[in-house]
Parts: structure tokens; sequence; C-alpha cells
């Protein structure tokens, strides 16, 4: 062959001033993990041997890739395999609740290397609250041996509506003190990475499509808890919509209407019925008192007959406004998560009961309706994935690379 | 450079045998319809000079490029640009309505070069209807000067669910003879080329985000005729759901309720209280006699007071489930588009009255929600698009090539 790293360098053309460019494609092919050589990359991208050798080393180089044994000849010396390293970086993670507050560090593969979770009350404001996060972080790298230097990125999710584009909260009714605020910049700037945030559900609907339902092309992630909403993947990747509010259930009117009044104004709203806190309420008023959805998973799970019979109630409400979603968005599969769907099979099959009914046929005919099995972990595991997925995008590699 | 097509062919890999491999995603950047040469080319996409001379002559051979003149030069020889050329081949684009038809030729960047329209009854079934379709498309192609063999595709849209993968009808309430009948498999053994087929309002939300809204990610396409039917694009991508099924508006339950009986057994359907056959019933009630949208567009835009409240109304309906819609997708766009679209403003100002009243004010802050600019073209425009997109696809294009 006789373009090698040498010749390559042409007048005019210094191509090794490229040698980060095209990497990052070549990265995300890569990260399926499977171990492959020279020639099989060659094959697969249609790239020259020469370009793929040169892309290899950039990336062996950057620790992104490393050498993965050698594959079996057919006679000479076994060519090189070389494999994704997700150990190369570490991201972190937090997902902040409402009431509580839950950080990770995970490897480039998703996987969670370290987590500590603290009750913690959003209302303090995002000073005391990204205070708690950082100190957390460094704990955590700590923990596990890294530095900041080894950081790809920061994901966050919060609970209210957040504009992903600059990562700020906007108007968000449970957070006194964040609107408009700049949490990614502030965490840029004590972290020196690049910092992404979201809501609580676009990152639990990620980290549940993650891990469980990688190749389900359109899937509905619904959350019900102190409040209702839902997270939707389009062809495998979230749809935020264009302000990202996209998946906001909690405010669609029930079909058979209702008085009580939401706390957005308007009555009939699906959360006003239906989420963890109107339960607890009107537990309260049949006299077993409840104050969160948490109480009423206690009650459910003791086998309070009518917090069992609320549960399985709110289950069928939330399949009235889901067969709207599944005609006008046709998913393969929901997931119900949040605290409320811990009180075990009664409110999916609430959910199930009337979504199999209302729906139109065609739309339902293969349609799963389960349980989130991913749990407390959604969460961070999907605010890992959320800035994993930006920093190893092909034009973020290139450019860390070159 | 010591990289030619002559000195690539090293032992063991035959280059010249890959030179279709990457010459798809090279077009891919190119269909822009932007003159660039090769230095440009290979800065753009990272990839070496070499590399991209080898694909632009594959490009060449397949009439993909062409040409385009001289960049100016800072001295020596002006290097040569090229640029897409669309017509390189042309795509064979059908919307067939329940009582017309409509078919075009179109060039590789979707311009219409000859266009027929005919009055056809669906009803007629899909061989009276496909032999129709086939025999225009002949006529078509003569008309423009074009055979067989410079076919890129064929995309259809029909008047009912359509399984996109396999292009079958499914269940299709006003196509008797249609459900399931393989129409994909007809027309390519009629044609010789790849046949797409999808329902009539995807293709519509296709052609009308193609021609008008290119840049906007998130688009619903609203059509409102004897139906009521929606598109709904997600990043820049026909959202079709798992089944084929999303954007099913029309048996969405009406808010506010209803008595009358849909043709799908349900009662409260939107479609069964403000599609264009729902108005014309009305009206005749009334005593104002109307059979169709078209009629009551007539009786409309002659002024009939109580055609244009109808219509207002019908728009309002309309709203009141576009409300929940917008809090589901959060779309920057609704077009409205069909056939009573064309009674003037009367319908859209209902739709913008209930969704700018209804929806949460995140998700309408920039929302616009504005008349169908393509009109009768919309679908044949999508159609084409459709396919074309498909069959210019990198690896459609490498394949095609080598």
């Amino acid at each position: 062959m006789c373009l090698t790293r040498e010749v390559v360098e042409g007048p005019g053309v210094n191509y090794l001033g490229d040698a980060g460019a095209g990497a990052g494609a070549l990265l995300r092919l890569m990260r399926d993990g499977q171990p492959r050589t020279r020639a099989e990359l060659a094959a697969l991208t249609g790239l020259a041997r020469s370009t793929i050798a040169q892309r290899i080393d950039a990336l062996l180089a950057a620790d992104f890739i490393g050498p993965a044994g050698e594959a079996t000849s057919t006679g000479g010396r076994p060519p090189a395999q070389f494999a994704f390293n997700p150990s190369a970086r570490v991201a972190l993670a937090a997902d902040v609740g409402a009431t509580h507050g839950r950080v990770a560090v995970t490897d480039l593969a998703g996987h969670v290397l370290a987590e500590h979770r603290d009750d913690l009350d959003v209302g303090l404001g995002p000073d005391t609250v990204l205070r708690w996060m950082i100190e957390r972080f460094h704990e955590l790298l700590a923990s596990v041996g890294r530095g900041p230097a080894d950081l790809i990125g920061i994901g966050v999710g919060l609970p209210g509506p957040v504009e992903h584009s600059s990562g700020r909260p906007v108007n968000p009714p449970i957070m006194p003190g964040w609107d408009n605020f700049d949490v990614q910049g502030y965490l840029r700037e004590h972290l020196g990475v690049v910092a992404l945030v979201d809501n609580d559900v676009n990152i639990m609907a990620l980290g549940e499509h993650f891990t469980q339902w990688p190749t389900a092309e359109h899937m509905m992630f619904v959350k019900v808890a102190t409040g209702i909403g839902s997270g939707l993947m389009s062809h495998g990747r979230l749809h935020r919509g264009a302000q990202g509010a996209a998946g906001d259930l909690g405010h669609l009117q029930l079909p058979h209407g209702s008085d009580i009044v939401c706390r957005c104004g308007n009555t009939g709203c699906l959360e006003a019925v239906a989420s963890g806190a109107a339960i607890a309420a009107r537990l309260t008023d049949q006299g077993l008192p409840a104050k969160s959805s948490q109480d009423v998973v206690a009650l459910a799970r003791g086998g309070s007959v009518e917090a069992l019979h609320a549960v399985r109630q709110a289950g069928r409400d939330i399949g009235e406004v889901l067969a709207a979603a599944v005609s006008l968005f046709n998913p393969s599969v929901i997931v119900i998560g949040g605290s409320l769907a811990r009180a075990g099979e009664h409110l999916i099959a609430g959910v199930r009961e009337v979504v199999y009914r209302r729906s139109l046929p065609l739309a339902t005919q293969d349609l799963r309706i389960v349980q989130s099995r991913t749990g407390d972990r959604a969460g961070i595991i999907g605010a890992a994935v959320m800035v994993i997925d930006h920093a190893l995008a092909p034009a973020h590699v290139d450019a860390l690379i070159s």
C-alpha cells in the first residue's frame, strides 16, 4: 500500500490535520461493543484500509477504543481486533425529584459505577441543590478513582419543564427560584464539561428505552407519581417537540369530564383526578390519611380496599387519556413508571382495561403495556445516556480528537 | 498524490469493486443542489481527496451528478465543480382519493414535470384503479420523453390505513376490495421499480413539509375532508408509528361529548361531528342540500350563514381535539388542509380560537396554525418525495452504482 501516514501529507492538504475527521463516525459504529479487525471495518464502511488505519490510530490515541485480541487467521499473522472502550471516560448523571436527589457516575456504556441518593427539597433553589449535586459528583468520582479530566459530560433531570436547548427550567410549578436559571452554564462552569438538562420524565423514557427496549422504535413512558407526565420516543429518538413540552399528558382532559380544579386552573385535567397527589387527597377525605403517592402505595400494599380501588380507577382514567395518545402516536410499547406504579398490578390493569377497549384495533394489535423494569434508576441511566450520546456524536468526537 | 484509480487496486482488496460504497453518502450531501469542487467536498466530509475523486467518478457515471462549471481560482487552472443532477431519473407519484385520482411524474428534486387528474371511484377496486394508474403513468412518461429505464421509483397515497412496510391497505373503510392487496408488489411487477405506499394524509404531510416547511422539525398536517386525519413529522421525519396508524385524529373523543354515532361504532368521535360529511348531513337536515365537503365549501363561499357557522364550529371542534395533540406532540407548525380548508378562513379561525385557549402556554408560545399552501398537489409531491428519499438513501445508491 502506498498510502501511509507519511505520504498522505501531500502539498496543500494536511491529512494528519484531518486525523479526527471521520473517526467519530467509525466510533459510532463501534459503540455496539463488537470486536472487529481493520479489514472488517473497511468492508463495513466502504472506506479505504488506509483511512480506517488512520482513524483507528486516532481513536486508540484518545483511548475510545482498545485492542481486543486477535481474530482467527486463515494463515499468516492473525489480524488485530479493536473494540469500543467504555472505560475511556465517565459521565455524571443526576435525577432530581421534588423531594429527593439521586446522582451517579457511569461508564460510556451507561453502566452505573457508583451512585448516591439523598432526601432533598428541590424548593431549596438552584444554588443549594446544584451545590449539593457538585459535592456528590466529586465524591462519586473519587470513589471510583476518576477525576474531572475523565469526564465526558453531565446529564441532569429536573422535575419540571425544561427548555432542552438552553438547559433552563421554564415556569416550573414545583421549583421556586429555578425559573430560567442557567443550570447548564452553572454546571459547565463548575465542572468544565458539557452539561445537558431535561425534565425527569424524558430522562426516564431514555433510560427505560436504553436498558429495556433498545429496539422499540416508538415507545411511550408514562410517569405516575405526584403528577402525571410522559416521554415519547419516535424512531428510537426522544421526541421533545418544539419547546420541549411534548408528552404533557397531565393536563389533557378526561373524556368523561370532572369538576375537580387542577393546579393549572382548568377543570377535568387527568392529573387533578388520577395523580398520586389527587388519590392521596381523596383517600384522606375518606378517612384514610395519605399525604403522597408513597402513602397511597403503602395503603394499597397493606391491602386497603379503598386504596386498591382508587389506584385501579386512576389506571382507568389514565387509560382514557392514553387511548387518545395511542391513536395519535401509535407506540409499540407503553411503559408505566413512577412511584404510583409500585402499587402493583392494579394501576396497570386499569390502564390496560381502558386502552384496549377504547383505542382503534389497528393501533393496539401488537401494543404492549408494561410496568417499568428500571424503576428508580431509569432517570439517572437516561440522564447519563443523554449526555453520552451527545458527547459521542461523530462531530463532537472529531472535534475532541483533532 | 500517489492514490489514483490505478494504484489503489492493491493485492487482496479491489477498491474499484467498492466504487459504489460511500458514494451514496456523498450524494446525500450533494442533494442540496450546491455546486462544489472536489477539494470542498473533501473538506466537508473529511474524506481523502482520492476517495472523493473515486466517488465523484461513480456518481458522474450514474449521471446522479453533473459538471457545474468552474470555481474561481486563486491562480492556476480553476477547479471543476459538480452538482446534483435532478434530471438523472424521474419518479412517478399517485394520489388516490375516494372519488379522484391524480398522477404525476417528477424529477429527483420533487418538481412536477407533468400531471394528470381524473374522477375515479376508489371503490372500483385495486385491479381497475391500478390499471388506470399504470396507463396514466406510461402516458405521463411518454409526454416528458422518458421511459421505464429512467424510473427511480413510484410513490402512492391511498385514502385509508396502509401498512407502510408491506404497502398493503389494512381494513380500509371506504376501499372495498383493497384489504391486504399487495399494491407495492403489483406496481413493482408492472413497472419494474420499487413502489412505496402510504395513506393520503401522510403523503400530504410529507409534501407540505418538503415544499413549505423544510426546516420545521415538528409539524402536524391535518386533513379535513370527507373524514379527518393527520400526519406527524418528528425531527423532520414522518412519524408513522408502530402499525403506520399514527395521526388518527378522526376517532378521538370530543371533550364535550356527542350523541352522534360514528362509522367506527363509537359515539363522540371528532369525525362524526366535524368532518365534511358530517357537516353536509347537518346542513341537509337544516334544508340546505349538501352531499360532500365540496358542497359545504360551495355553500360557505356563496355566503350561506348556516354553512359558515357550521364550518367555524367544525374548526372549534377540531381545535378541542388538536389542543390535546398539541400538549402531547408540541409541534411548531400545524397545517390545516383537505377540501374543507378551502372554505376560507372560517375553519382555521375556529381551530385557532380553541387551540390557543385550551393548550398549555409553553406549547403554543411559538405555534403557528396555518392553511395548506400546497393544496391539491401536497399529496403527489409527498408521494414522489417519499420514494425519492427512499431510493436515494446512501445504501440504495451504493447498491445501484456498484
